[in-house]
């Protein structure tokens, strides 16, 4: 059973914070072994890769057969079917206009003093994306990850997605071929990101790493971050589902199952104004757990920290939704609009009953790589900003530091910081000169 | 002395990468200390605060004197001298002016299916700077944090400064009081970074820190990072300046020394085509060793890590520098633009020799915290986007549904993620009832 909680219970208050607070993961604190393995990767480059590759995955690799080649890629491709190539095609086409249109402009301008001030943007030369292995390893997070790094112009991607066993995934590399990827390395672990960080003899390394993993893979990213850049660490998977009564219980269960389905970790939340609603969709989630292939975790999950919370307006579900910030937000309500209008903070918000949020996981168009655990509050999901960033500009002309010079010297004077001043001053003395 | 090269010389590619290698900045490990005081903080809130402020900054406070009171702060202001005054509310103006054309744009279009796609900017809602005491307590640090998150509409903003034996900086305050803050709190270290991502009875917590700070703090920005929005944990500033021989040589030199002067870990790099001026700028910057007030600091900087280049032309100009991904890069060239055409990475560009870097650091109007470490190759410096966050939007039409429906499902069954595809399925039966 979920958590029941009503604003109307003397305690809600109480319980809706334990919700919040609630421990979704535990993390094994892998940190050292990460620290050995990046170690090692440092060292002995290749041999290191290949040796953690056997003993991890089960493979023995040389250095020629790292990466795929172009023939091994054609031939999983071959074996896709071709429903599923199509499938998986309409969803790169949509996620490539959808991000296209988040190309950021550059700028530039005169200012009232004759100074020229601005800004341009530019691709991160070289990105590395990790595609998990076994179950997780999803080709649409690799359409997502790969998409935005193509559109902002990155020169080099390459991809690491390790095959356990030497098991590939036709679909990964269907996808890694649909948006540019230039190779693909067939390893993975914190091996992968390490070699991906500092580059080996066979795996150059890259600017930014990107895409999710396991917690050796997560601690590896905070271990290189600063030597690159990464995206963000993602936790488990969350939803909130805000309904009004005209719904049908089953495709809301379905929209929480939806969510639970992927990990035991994650979170599936209703709220919702009508209590008939509320015990409907109890109902439907229990008669779907049943039969659901997957039923063991989505149960799970369900039962641990799924929760249904009844309100007794839309306002007060804002308020709610805020304070959750969660990564997936559907609104199942008569007036979508004017309720997102009222919400601040989430990853994605999929508006009306037609919207499932699984739409938004492979051919919606927006990414599905978002904040968890709050993170909403402060951050966004990946987009081709990842992958750009921006060098402002300044020119100034002799007028123009006549102008607001003589202002920098003396906060530079303020701040005890002589040189600063003087670089500003000799300048200034030679236009008074002249 | 600092380092001489030359991309004539047949070691040069050895002697650039060791450049390139060197480490600037020996980190104490504090990470334990401050994981204490974290914990502290957490468990005895305004109590733990008061302790290590009294231990550390030698200063007794309540929880009635955490915060400066208005009349403190008006007290303090009024004795900012007039011309600071001014100079100061210039600076606010422009990097105010600056930074409001940075906001983002929201977007929303129908796209071929029906489907109703966009996104959206929203503010963090609470946001906290810090603000280091003592030497390097920089009113203009000040500006550039909180500027942009006004800009952006963070609704609360608020400051943590230390005041070591209680002794405030007027202009901090007097910088507070122009954009925007709505408390200044007299306290400082890793209690202050915890005291923001925790809340204390008094110290109410934020969604996003920034500022710089000692190891203390960049530790303990570290450590709360993903329970907030940090920015970037910045490392020793940074100058490129590339020059032809059309220069005065005594300008470069104290450009250099700008940066020299911060820090002992500071790096000054000059690239030029010019052996002549290679040689009067190393001239420049000894005599202006000798009367420098923080001649020990930029001697220092300049011995360790200060750098001129010589290269054949400014073709391999602009390949260095890519190569050291400056934070600041000036160009003192005939023609900066074209120069600047061939640079992709660096923090921020200073065009010709009428743009001393400093004036960047006070009154340009461009922010002045930016990218260390090289890190310019992947990340940006502080913006209005720091303080925003996007929510992407999707709203489906049962006809949009019909038509990319059917690819969700394929690629959830592909998955094996059942209840993903139900939840479409579901939706499309009812379609095709009807």
């Amino acid at each position: 059973m979920p958590h029941f909680l009503s604003t109307q219970d003397a305690d809600f208050d109480e319980g809706f914070a334990r919700l919040l607070a609630m421990k979704r993961e535990d993390s094994p604190d892998v940190d050292e072994a990460v620290g050995r393995i990046i170690a090692d990767v440092r060292t002995r480059g290749d041999d290191a890769v290949i040796d953690l590759t056997r003993r991890f995955d089960r493979l023995t690799l040389t250095p020629d057969t790292l990466a795929f080649t172009e023939d091994e890629i054609d031939e999983e491709i071959a074996r896709v079917p071709d429903a599923d190539r199509a499938a998986l095609e309409r969803a790169a086409e949509r996620i490539r206009a959808y991000h296209a249109r988040q190309m950021p402009e550059d700028a530039e301008w005169v200012d009232p003093e004759g100074a020229t001030l601005g800004w341009r943007w530019t691709p991160v030369r070289a990105a590395g994306l990790y595609v998990p292995g076994g179950l997780a390893s999803y080709p649409s997070s690799l359409l997502m990850n790969a998409i935005p790094a193509q559109v902002a112009g990155v020169e080099r991607l390459v991809v690491t997605a390790p095959t356990p066993d030497g098991k590939a995934n036709p679909l990964v590399l269907l996808a890694a071929r649909l948006s540019g990827v230039e190779t693909v390395f067939r390893v993975g672990g914190a091996q992968a990101i390490a070699a991906l960080a500092y580059g080996t003899a066979t795996i150059p390394a890259v600017d930014k790493i990107t895409g999710p993993g396991n917690a050796y893979v997560a601690a590896a990213k905070r271990r290189v971050f600063g030597r690159v850049g990464i995206d963000m660490i993602a936790g488990p998977s969350e939803i909130l589902v805000i309904a009004d009564g005209d719904n049908d219980p089953d495709w809301i269960a379905l929209d929480l199952l939806s969510q639970a389905e992927h990990d035991e970790s994650a979170q599936a939340i209703l709220i919702t104004t009508d209590d008939g609603l509320a015990n409907d969709v109890a109902r439907a989630v229990e008669a779907r757990l049943k039969t659901l292939e997957r039923r063991e975790i989505a149960g799970a999950s369900w039962r641990d920290f799924g929760a249904i919370v009844t309100v007794n307006n839309l306002g007060e579900a804002a308020e709610l939704a805020d304070m959750i910030a969660p990564e997936h937000l559907e609104l199942c309500v008569a007036t979508p609009e004017a309720l997102a209008d009222n919400i601040s903070h989430a990853g994605a918000m999929f508006l009306g009953k037609w919207t499932p949020e699984a739409i938004g996981d492979y051919v919606g168009g927006p990414n599905h790589v978002l904040p968890t655990a709050r993170s909403a509050r402060f951050s966004s999901g990946l987009s081709v900003m990842d992958f750009l960033k921006r060098t402002t500009i300044a020119t100034m002309t002799p007028g123009a530091l006549k102008a607001i010079g003589p202002s920098a010297e003396r906060l530079a004077r303020s701040e005890s910081l002589e040189a600063h001043g003087l670089s500003v001053r000799a300048r200034l003395d030679r236009l008074n000169e002249q």
